[in-house]
C-alpha cells in the first residue's frame, strides 16, 4: 500500500500550534454544524471524504455511472471561517477504478490543490489549505485532460463555505444571521439515448460510458439537470423547509454550466456577487446568476406560508430537464 | 359562470382606505402614462388584462400558436411606485382553450400569485399584490408542470415596473429622470421544422403544436428570437425614436433564456444590477446581462444623431434569429 | 484608387492642437508599450491596422477561412487614456475579397464607427474617436446584415483599453498597478463536419465556406473555442508567464458567446463589472462573467510558483473545445 501523501498550500509555519477540530460532513442540502461567528482564533478544521464511483438513478429509469465525493452529488459542503485551515483526508477505496484528485477554488497555488492530490484506488492523500477569502467556492476533481470535464459532468464536485470570522453583513454593513442554510448543487448530465429502444442507455462502468458520453458532451447541451443528484431530490417529502419569519441562506453551485436561480414567491433579499462576502450584496433580486464553476449565496426572509419553488429559471431546464426544488414554509 | 375569485398577497388591512386609480395598459414598447416621482401616498393601481391565445407570425412565413397577455408579446408593462398595490383583473375569455394564471416576480408568497389566479376559459380572477421592492420584474403564466415552460416559451409573459417613490438615482445617489422609456421583451421561440416541405410547421391550436414543440424545447436552442413578438417589430418604421440630448430608459426582459444587450453606437450609462433600483447602478457598460427570468433597466443619453442598433450581442441570435431593434435619433 | 475617407465621432474642435503619438500594435496576448498613469494632457493616438483574410489552422487539421484585424485573432489590443483620441488608419488590401468596417464599443454614435468605415479591397479609411469612458471594450467588423455575425465568428474582432488618466483603483479607491498585462481573446468557431471523411471541412475562400458555416451557426453551439486563435496558443512554450509577487492584469474578450473565466490555483482579486473602471471592482472571485460582446478586466497577484490554468470554466468548452491557456509562474 502506498504511503499517504501530504500536500500543503498557503500554509504557514505556525499551523502546528493551532487548535484542531474535526468536522463531520453531512449530505446536502444540509451543512455540518457550525458557528456563524467564529469562536476564538484560527483553527485547523479536519474533514475526511471517500471518493465513490457508483451508478446513480438521476431520474426514474435514467442511470449514470457517476463519480462522487462521499457518495453524493454534489459532495458535502464543508464550513470554515476566514483564516482557518482546512485539512482534508481524501480516500480513494480499492473498489474504485480511477485516479482522482481535488481542486479547491478557495485555495491558492498548486492548481487549487489538484497538483498535490492525485490518488489511485487504494490510496489516500491529505491536503491542507489556508482559507483566506470569505465566500462559498466550488471544489471538484480535475485529474487532467479529458478526465477533467468527464469527472465533473458525471458528478464529482462540491463546495466549501468560508464564513467571515465576524459573520455576514448586509448591504449597509450591518450584521445578518441565518436561521437555516441549504446547499443546492446543480448538475448538468449528458446521457446517451438509444434510438432503437427509445430509452436512455445504461453502462457497466465509467469507462464503458465514456465514449458515448463524450459525444453528447461535445454538443454542449445537457440532457438532464438535477438539484442534488436526482430529479425530485428536493421536492415533496424531501422539500427544504422553513417557517414564516425565518431567514434562509441558499448556497448554490454549478461546476460546469451557467444557471439562473429564482425563488417563485420569494426573492434574493441579499445576493453576494460571486458568492464572495467581501463584496457588497445586491438586493431585491428576482433572479441571480451562478456561473459554471461558481458557488453563490442568496439570503431570503420568508414572509408568507406555503410552497415556494426554487428553480433554474430557464423553465425548460427546470421542468423538462429537472432543475427544480421546493421550499415548504409553515406559519401564518 | 364561475364567480370571480379574489386573491391577495402581502396586502395590509388599510388597503381599502387607499386611493384607487385605473391604469390604461398600452402595447409595448410603450408604457402607460405615469409619474416618475410619486404624487401623494400609496395607491391601489387597477389594471385589466385579457388573456389571448392566438396564432402569430413571428417572421414572414413562420407561425406560432402563441399565448399572450393582452394580445401582445410581451404583455404590457404595468407601472406603479414602491408601496403601491397592484390590483389586476385577469380575464380568460371563452374563446380560449386553456387554463392560465399569473406569477409576479415582484410579489411575495403564493407562488408570486400563481397559486391564487388559475382561471379557466370563461372565468376571471382578481389579484392584489403589494409592490414593496423597487425594480422591474417579470410576470408570467405558470399553470403547473409542463405547461409552465410551454406557456412561457409560446409568449405568455410581461413585466411590472415598480419605481422608487422619489424616482431613480444614479451611481452617486443623485436623482435622474428619463425623457423616454421603452420596453423590449425578448422571446425565444422553438418552432418545429418540416424537412419535407423545407418550411417551419404550422399548427391549428396550442395543443396541436405542443408535442412537436416540446421536442425542440428539449434541445434548449431556440429557432427564432424576437424583440416584441416579431422579427422587425422594432426596426424601420417601427424603430424606437429619440432626440439628441434625450435620456432614454430601456427596460428589457427575458422570461426563459439569458441574453446580453448592447446598443451599437451607445452605452449603458447606468445599468442597475438585476433591474432593482436599490442597487447602485454600474456605469459605462458596453453590454449588459439579462438572465432568463429577469427584467433589467439601462439608461442612456444620446449624444449623436443617427440610427443605433439595439441588439442581443450574440450576433447570430441578433441577425440570424431576429433579436435586433433600432433606435432612430434625430438632432444635430 | 479611391481616396481615403476620414470619419470622426465625438471629436472636438481642438483635436488638431493636441499632441499626436504613434502606437505600434503588437500581437496578443501582448499589449503595446504604454504608461499606466497618463503623462501630460490628452493626445491623439495613431494606430494602423491591415485587414487580412486568411486561412488559419485553429487546431491541428482544422481550418477556417478567417477574417482578421492585422492577421491575428483576436486583433491587437490598442491602449489609450480616458480623454485621448484614437485615430485608426484601417487598410483593406487588394488581396482581400470583401468589404469590411470597424465598430468600436468604446465610441459614441455612428454605429460605433461602423457607419463611417466601410472599406472595399484596395481602400483605406481613417477614423477618429474620442475615448471618454475608462474600461476595456470590444471592437469588431460589422459590415451589415448576415455579414455581421459571419465576420465576427470567423475571427474579426479585438479590443481597446481605455485607462483612467490616473490609473486603476481598487475596491477601496486606492491606486493599483500591474506588473504585467495579458490580452486573451476567446473565439467560438462554427466548423462544418464532413460525415463521409470523418473530418472537418476545408474551404477555398470565406465565400465558399459561408453557406455551410451559417448552418452550423444557426444551431448556436460552436464546434471549437480558442484563446488567441489556436488551441494551444497560450500553453506550453507559449504559456503566459509571471513571477511570484507580480500582479497581472488579465484582459479577456468575447465578441459573440458568453463565457466564464477561472484561474485554476488563483482568483480574481479585483474584477471590474463590465470591464469598466469607473465601477467598484468586486473581489475574491473564483469565476467571472464575460458576456458575448464584452471585454473584461481581472487582476491577480501570484503568491505561489507553478503552472496555473486559465480557463473558460465550462470544462467541456475548456478541454474538449479548446478554451484553455496556462500561466507559468516562477519564484519561491
Ligand atoms: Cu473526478
Ligand atoms: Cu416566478
Ligand atoms: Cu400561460
Ligand atoms: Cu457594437
Ligand atoms: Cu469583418
Ligand atoms: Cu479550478
Ligand atoms: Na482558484
Ligand atoms: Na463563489
Ligand atoms: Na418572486
Ligand atoms: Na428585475
Ligand atoms: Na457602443
Ligand atoms: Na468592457
Ligand atoms: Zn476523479
Ligand atoms: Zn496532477
Ligand atoms: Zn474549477
Ligand atoms: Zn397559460
Ligand atoms: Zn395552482
Ligand atoms: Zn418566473
Ligand atoms: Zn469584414
Ligand atoms: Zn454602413
Ligand atoms: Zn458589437
Amino acid at each position: 500500500e502506498a504511503p499517504t501523501k501530504i500536500g500543503e498550500i498557503g500554509v504557514e509555519a505556525n499551523v502546528k500550534d493551532l487548535e484542531r477540530v474535526s468536522q463531520k460532513l453531512v449530505n446536502p442540502p444540509f451543512l455540518p454544524e457550525h458557528d456563524q461567528v467564529a469562536k476564538g482564533g484560527p483553527k485547523v478544521v479536519q474533514v475526511v471524504m471517500d471518493i465513490e464511483e457508483k451508478e446513480i438513478e438521476i431520474k426514474p429509469g435514467v442511470f449514470v455511472q457517476a463519480m462522487t465525493f462521499n457518495g453524493t452529488n454534489p459532495g458535502p459542503m464543508m464550513v470554515v471561517h476566514e483564516g482557518d485551515y482546512l485539512e482534508l483526508t481524501l480516500r480513494n477505496p480499492l473498489t474504485n477504478t480511477m485516479t482522482h484528485n481535488i481542486d479547491f477554488h478557495a485555495s491558492t497555488g498548486a492548481l487549487g490543490g489538484g497538483g498535490l492530490t492525485h490518488v489511485a484506488p487504494g490510496q489516500q492523500t491529505i491536503l491542507r489549505i489556508k482559507c483566506d477569502r470569505p465566500g462559498v467556492f466550488v471544489y471538484h476533481c480535475a485529474p487532467g485532460g479529458i478526465m477533467i470535464p468527464y469527472h465533473v459532468v458525471t458528478g464529482m464536485y462540491g463546495a466549501l463555505l468560508v464564513l467571515p470570522r465576524d459573520g455576514l453583513k448586509d448591504n449597509n454593513g450591518k450584521s445578518v444571521t441565518y436561521d437555516k442554510v441549504y446547499y443546492i448543487g446543480e448538475q448538468g448530465w449528458y446521457v446517451p439515448f438509444d434510438d432503437k429502444t427509445g430509452k436512455y442507455k445504461r453502462y457497466s462502468s465509467p469507462i464503458a460510458a465514456m465514449g458515448d458520453t463524450l459525444k453528447i458532451m461535445e454538443g454542449l447541451n445537457p440532457t438532464h439537470i438535477t438539484f442534488n443528484g436526482k430529479v425530485g431530490a428536493l421536492t415533496g417529502d424531501n422539500a427544504m423547509t422553513a417557517k414564516v419569519g425565518e431567514t434562509v441562506l441558499f448556497l448554490h453551485s454549478q461546476a460546469n454550466e451557467d444557471t439562473r436561480i429564482h425563488l417563485i414567491g420569494g426573492h434574493g433579499d441579499l445576493v453576494w456577487p460571486g458568492g464572495s462576502f467581501n463584496n457588497t450584496p445586491t438586493v431585491d433580486r428576482e433572479t441571480w446568476s451562478i456561473l459554471g464553476g461558481e458557488a453563490g449565496a442568496a439570503m431570503y426572509t420568508f414572509k408568507q406560508p406555503g410552497v415556494y419553488a426554487y428553480v433554474n429559471h430557464n423553465l425548460i431546464e427546470a421542468v423538462m430537464l429537472g432543475a427544480l426544488g421546493h421550499v415548504s414554509v409553515e406559519g401564518e
